[in-house]
């Protein structure tokens, strides 16, 4: 081995033991603001990579502008995206602002939120309560029925579930996770069985919390009828470990994968927080009834970091009832699982495949077996309508791009190693 | 085809529509002998066919002993065992009367139950709380532990459940059952998804009926806490639909199979309440460490009613992490599925599994074909220690007895059929 090699080697396994230590923990609910204190200005940040408000697609815009809305610096959606197009409210990535959020991923100092912390070293992650599929925000959604949904998730929602999070002393969400995929999600596109343990869980909470039974009940009932409730509290688990793996210099562990309809953008662990973008790309999709892709947004959303923390289509294997969802068969999903184990660097000692025989699920990207072997690894994902609010048109899969992986290890080649 | 095929063929397919026709629901919870009128005579019943008291095995003798000390009509398991001896107390088959329960299978009038309510005919079936597995009854045990955890189960437990059932409407069986099966369930010994849906279902119906919330949570728990609480609804759910295909005259659809750990026994669409036994069988086991074959009772309880109904070993397929605990793979229980329908009568349009590609599950056993076949219907079957109270020794897998289906097909030729 070169000295370089053995170099990368070593920091990657470093970066690798981190990711595998990590401990998130699901420790309460909030709006967004009392926790990412730079929301307390006139921010909204967004999915993705960072880009200036002309260049993003309709249904990021929507999405700023609802977030404009609800914080009240404007009456209406063409005040708001006026004030977003003059640059007088400032935009910035989540992924940027210890947070993720799905599609769009709009966040506030409104949002609420769940809050995800990191047991060793107390990172917080936020990300938004899951506004399900008609009228959502994250879908560029200005409608006075979205706003009102997230004033009620706000104001009664947050406050019921945090105070049953808090009195129950929080979820370790690692072995939520790996349950989860013993129970067939996928947990990006399919995650009912990991929200009926949410559920399960915060209702036990909540009454031997004492929280008041009849909003403790209606909480509850809003996060069980949405089977993808789980998916964001799986997005903020993943981003927390991926922190804790970022910054091992010469590593070329992936540590954030972000759409924002426009681009996708990629870090790396030992370029930190440094973005490498590339054009966004269109989902090869399952679409519903009527669509296609002339209806499509480019691939969306900061939920591709529950694939690079280790799910979603790398734990395809798990999930044959998703298959479907993506007009795919189980045996389709076995061969995606199977397709990633090269590309990282190692296998979950939590997420275990029983379907393969109880291996670990593939983890780690590794951008330089990416670059090598020429083979992007590969992301379920939903497809947002190119009309801002109008909803989800299919689900369906795309590629890592490329592009981004090479200019990342053109820019590790010359990052700083301590030898 | 001869007239008796023609006879036979209409015969099945009409006991197999009224199985799929059933609607099963989850409706309360209450003591035995409030659902089950000739328990509030000095009787207790027991799993499997029904068999003298001095024939036995340990664990049934001692259920039935544990029933007999809850029922107050002795003070001790010597007593008890002595009044059972004589002929004091009546004993009976659970599946005679409306029941079906795990193991020994015993239930009093004071037995703490699930109510399980056919939509249609309004045909009531009850089975016990799973009791977990320390010092329960239903293994034999008379320790002062199982005689107070079913008298806090019982007076506790139910109240809340019923409470909290009742208010919500209860709870549509079918549907679940087959969500779980998505959840990587097989509902007879991995039931942990199915669980953890009707907790986060009774604590909606328990807090929307504001249900006293410290009470609720308490009951919650003790059900969370086990992962086989699922499984006896699963039973009731079973002979519910079970009970609705029986007395097709001509039928040779299998409508119910259960083990005392003596004797096993099956029961005929065409042949109604007529049981056909055999002797019992060793389970093929995955022991748990330090046991053996000769710890083990022969094949025991009723819990092969949720088999005969359609899931455990028929849907083993569907559940990769549950070929490990009877120490196979997943592509065995792939390979137990698709050996179950040239046994069957047809595919569940309920139960469908996606690593078949979605094919419904294997349904309605033809006592026909299996004995044309040469082939029994495999099982997956928890086994009970020998020794009556000290629980469980390992998990595994077992034929159906031939005897008994060569015995209910020739009672069969020879049963009136209505041409």
């Amino acid at each position: 081995m070169t000295d370089i090699a053995h170099i990368r080697a070593a920091a990657n396994d470093e970066a690798f033991a981190r990711l595998v230590a990590a401990r998130p923990r699901l420790v309460g609910a909030a709006l967004a603001g009392e926790l990412i204190p730079e929301l307390r200005e006139r921010r909204v940040h967004h999915a993705g990579p960072p880009i200036p408000f002309a260049e993003m697609c309709a249904p990021l815009q929507g999405a700023l502008a609802c977030a404009v809305m609800l914080e009240g610096w404007a009456p209406d959606a063409s005040s708001a995206l006026a004030l977003l197009g003059a640059g007088a409210v400032t935009t910035g990535a989540n992924n940027d602002h210890a947070s993720v959020g799905p599609m769009a991923g709009p966040i506030s100092a409104s949002t609420p939120v769940w809050v995800v912390e990191e047991s060793g070293s107390g990172a917080i992650v936020v990300t938004p309560f899951h506004e399900g599929f008609g009228h959502a925000q994250c879908m560029g959604s200005t409608s006075d029925e979205t706003l009102e949904r997230l004033r009620i998730t706000g104001g009664e929602i947050v406050p019921v579930i945090d105070a049953a999070l808090r009195a129950g002393g929080g979820i370790d969400l690692t072995p939520w996770v790996a349950e989860a995929i013993l129970r067939g999600d996928e947990l990006h596109n399919r995650c009912v069985a990991g929200t009926s343990m949410l559920v399960e869980r915060l209702g036990l909470y909540g009454l031997e919390a004492g929280v008041d039974a009849p909003r403790l009940a209606g909480a509850l009932k809003i996060l069980a009828v949405n089977g993808q409730t789980a998916a964001t509290p799986v997005m903020a688990w993943a981003k927390s470990m991926l922190d804790c793996a970022s910054g091992v210099p010469g590593s070329s562990i992936v540590t954030a994968y972000a759409r924002n309809g426009t681009t996708v953008g990629l870090k790396l662990s030992g370029t930190g927080d440094q973005w490498f973008t590339a054009p966004g790309m269109l989902i090869k999709a399952k679409y519903l009834e009527g669509f296609g892709d002339e209806d499509a947004t480019l691939d969306l959303g900061d939920s591709a970091a529950a694939e690079i923390g280790g799910v979603g289509a790398f734990v395809a294997a798990a999930s044959p009832a998703f298959a479907r969802m993506v007009g795919e068969t189980p045996a389709d999903g076995i061969e995606h699982t199977l397709s990633m184990y090269p590309l990282c660097h190692g296998e979950s000692p939590h997420v275990v495949l029983p379907v393969l025989d109880w291996r670990g699920a593939p983890l780690g990207i590794d951008a330089a077996l990416v670059v090598s072997t020429g083979v992007a690894p590969i992301h379920n994902t939903a497809v947002a309508n190119k009309i801002a609010g109008a909803g989800i048109v299919g689900t369906g899969l795309v590629r890592g791009a490329m592009g981004c992986y090479e200019q990342a290890m053109a820019a590790l080649a010359d990052a700083p190693v301590a030898a």
